[in-house]
């Protein structure tokens, strides 16, 4: 198929190399000329500004968007809405709130411009491993995009098969799925990060809890120094644990055991908050999840406000001193 | 009644000084000696050593010994068992694990030696306002000390009665209350710390949410500057949240309302982690108390090695780079 | 001052009540003829319809909207929009998301309509102790309506004074609080109903652990049968943890120890949740706070999906079985 | 290797089999006649008593103990003390705690007797995957017994290679690792059961906000009915969390969607409440594992006391009525 690609960092333009590796022709742009012109010399038709993209595309048109969620987003598709027509489809690939996806598809279907939001997980991976993707839209114009789906999705593999699927949608197990209507995509994927930030919690406070198991409060005769990269390595073998987090947190400790090259002040992207605002809408308890996100908050802080708080609470009712250190010390 | 006192730190001083208010002899000792001179100039029989202090009392002797829990506490119980005799009665006001206070009662019993388990709050203010005691341990000998007690307490003083209590035991009005066998007094006061723990954690986050109404990155029109010690104080007047802590509160922001005189790392006594550990044992589930305590041993340290494993697989699997600042800038 | 009060449910009602009690005239207005009658008699001016009230206030008129937050709030302030004049002042004093404030004083504006939004708390003692009122709007509007907060405020009463707030504004010491612009007043409130989640669950964790300390699973030296109800009273007095939450346990407990004429199935009332969105949307770290809400979500339902989801695995990894009960049994 | 193995459940027996395929003997004792004769079926030799088992065995002997953690390990650790002799190895592969195989092996050293901890992890998979292990002791004694551990573990595979390990033990991509002295084995153990607890929870906040988003008190546009056993099969192809729990998720929910075969009353088995415990001991914050276990603990109960106490403080301060169900309905 031919296809616009607007958005050209790591992950839009790793998505052109992987269409084009499979015979896709790619229209791209990005506000960065640089970044248009090296995947012009991949193979891609670069053009100059969106104008270019549509009149390079034929009706009815197909345009992925990769841009940051947010402002750059929201912009793009109503500058698109201006100047795509009738059956011409808008793909959103970056991390969108589903609600703006359902705000969005209906805007756009007044002129008869169909949106798809699409969940993309896979990383700096993805290039090489594939794409899952999590599709929310209308079902037909979904159907259509399907030469697309199927080349950014891993495929089978090497990955064992589950028994009693045999009446399900096989391409499922290629590594691409059609969700429901417009926000499920980004939903499913929303929850998918959410999940993700969950695990990660479990094995940071995990590994935490083993590298503080050498501290000299402990008594002798419990306190142990266990080699992180090891242990990290072994759980992948036969544990119930093993999973890719686990494959990259061995990575990363065979190489840095001590993590001193990290600063442990953690981002977070926006789909871990909004699937607690999920969960609350959906008076669902999200103990894990809302812990995992609280986690990378306080990460990025100093002692808050509240931690003062309490030290100044505990002054009062019983004299206990908690001043700051000396900062001309 | 005349009792001996072990350990005259801020509040075993403090018992002291309420005991010698209301006539109660006091024989007092400590391992400095100017501690006890201190108190000696204010009506106690100050003492050299244990030995003296034994001598110093009437059989059957009422020792209270207001110690740190740990190492110094059980060292103490353990030189008296050998000094006492059938009778006496040893009174630990500390803040002990109620696992040791069994395991001690059922040793000092062996040789005729009574243990009482009393568990203490009031901090630095009880001395003008009284304690709340929480005793364990033989009822008949809980009730000879009964004079002891109730000067220590607070008495009813002028909080609203509660209706439907006229069948209950009058004690408890005052202040004081026999919970049952020996550690019930340590193990109500632990529960009383752990829940103190949570609401302080209460305050500190909601305070926290107030103080951050004014960041940056919100909306302009839905940014708020608020005064935090007026806060405070208003809501010690007919809220549902108003309690002693709000009252501390109040009295720390109307001095600090930025409370820049904090180090916000804040410390626990032992009696936060020993609540959670019962939890578990009762398993029940305890999401609020188990958080309050995670959040001071979060305060007492700088980014986590947990931390730093979600910064390392983020760049794993995202190219996510969040390294350390450089220590040279 | 002469003010229409729509709304007379419980809190409306006694909102007029304590108003009229202080010689304000209240014009009175409910969908229920009955409450609007009972009103009347006490001596209130009932009337009929939302134009009736109107037509029965001098301009520049103050109305206090008491109704539940959400759809009815919304539709009937878009109806006075249509009925009110320029100068004209409209107070929500319901539970409403401060982010509505906002855009309805934005709204109201645009027609020169006065719009402030005041949190209540105090609930069912409200009338008799009063009620802290927190308040949000164009401060000189705010100022005009001083008499009638002055009178719904619970006033100094006999509340220990806070130190060192001399300079600061006396109005706060009467249980009332000017806090900013629109939609700060609700801000507030609903901190403060966030707390009040955070506080309630530190008392229920705390009380569950002393409950279940008589399971027979545990060791029987360290099995206490405490009585709760006097635990309840005792902290009242002179412990860290006094509260008037502390105070309404002790009644509850005083009347049925094991409170077995109550479900647990706990509602939430908005205000919980969107503490936990607004603690989201400024990063700061809200363990405690969402705890609390989760576990009221899952009071309310049966074994969860994800429980279920627990059990599944743990099946397929483990071969542990856990089956529902047969229904026929 | 000959082997003794004491304890012939589903784990004891497995470990039997998978040992008699790489041709070691296995000399095999369970308090069931029953499954003593199963494994003899299948080439062991079965005997009917541990005097018998230790005849049977040459000097220095070695013994696998897969018995229950707690009371009958214990014991059957006392008996074999009084009856083995030096230089003979005692290995627990069960699931104790670190502080016991501490207190075991100071114990038997003192006859001479070497205690070996082994953490297990693999479940019923295992005897075709092979099991993960975690081992604690004499480092020269463990070595001894490598061909034990290396029949047991899964070996290389087909698993990635991790780079950077050139120059650290082999054996670990074996899948098992010499973890240090004694307790460190159950220990990591321990930590890794910790992590699969919080890593099933992540799953299960996930799945079930999923689940609910097709909830009618919901917005209709936002409303979503998503085929979540598809979503678990996608989510295995190159999303970020494919693990092996996702694997079986997989299988569970190709098989029963909506899990109406399981009650959710999710058992804990020791392990997650050590994690906790240890986590206190070395103030290392744990919000996401504790989170975890509470969720257990509570899917096992009905509505709490705590929950119960929320009801009555909320009829007590707004009146709002929480009351149970007429039983009679």
């Amino acid at each position: 198929m031919k296809i616009g690609i607007i958005g050209l960092g790591r992950m839009g333009a790793n998505i052109a190399r992987r269409l084009m590796d499979a015979d896709h022709e790619c229209v791209v742009f990005d506000a960065s000329a640089e970044a248009v012109s090296t995947l012009s010399d991949e193979g891609a038709q670069g053009v100059g500004s969106l104008d270019e993209l549509i009149d390079a595309l034929p009706a009815p048109r197909v345009i992925w968007l990769m841009l940051p969620a947010g402002d750059i987003t929201e912009q793009t598709v109503e500058t698109l809405r201006g100047k795509l027509g009738s059956d011409d489809t808008l793909i959103d690939g970056g991390n969108a709130n589903f609600k703006d996806d359902v705000r969005r598809a209906e805007k756009l279907a007044e002129q008869g411009i169909h949106y798809v939001d699409v969940g993309v997980s896979g990383g700096v991976w993805g290039r090489e491993r594939g794409y899952c993707l999590m599709i929310g839209g209308e079902q037909p114009v979904v159907e259509k995009l399907d030469p697309i789906f199927e080349t950014l999705a891993p495929g089978k593999g090497d990955i064992d098969k589950t028994p009693s699927r045999a009446t399900r949608d096989p391409r499922v197990e290629q590594g691409y799925m059609y969700c429901g209507p417009n926000g499920s995509g980004h939903f499913v994927k929303m929850v998918h990060n959410g999940i993700e930030y969950g695990m990660m919690q479990a094995f940071a406070e995990g590994f935490d809890i083993l590298k503080n198991r050498n501290k000299e409060e402990l008594p002798e005769n419990m306190r142990y120094d266990i080699e992180l990269a090891d242990v990290a390595e072994l759980w992948r073998r036969g544990s119930v644990i093993s999973s890719w987090l686990l494959d990259l947190t061995s990575i990363a400790l065979a190489e840095d055991n001590d993590l001193e090259g990290y600063s442990g002040k953690v981002n977070d992207s926006g789909e871990g908050r909004w699937t607690i605002e999920a969960a609350i809408e959906e008076a669902v308890p999200a103990n894990v999840l809302s812990a995992a996100l609280f986690t990378r908050f306080r990460s990025r802080s100093d002692n808050t406000y509240g931690e003062k708080l309490l030290s100044a609470m505990r002054k009062q009712f019983g004299g206990h001193v908690e001043t700051p250190p000396d900062p001309k010390k």
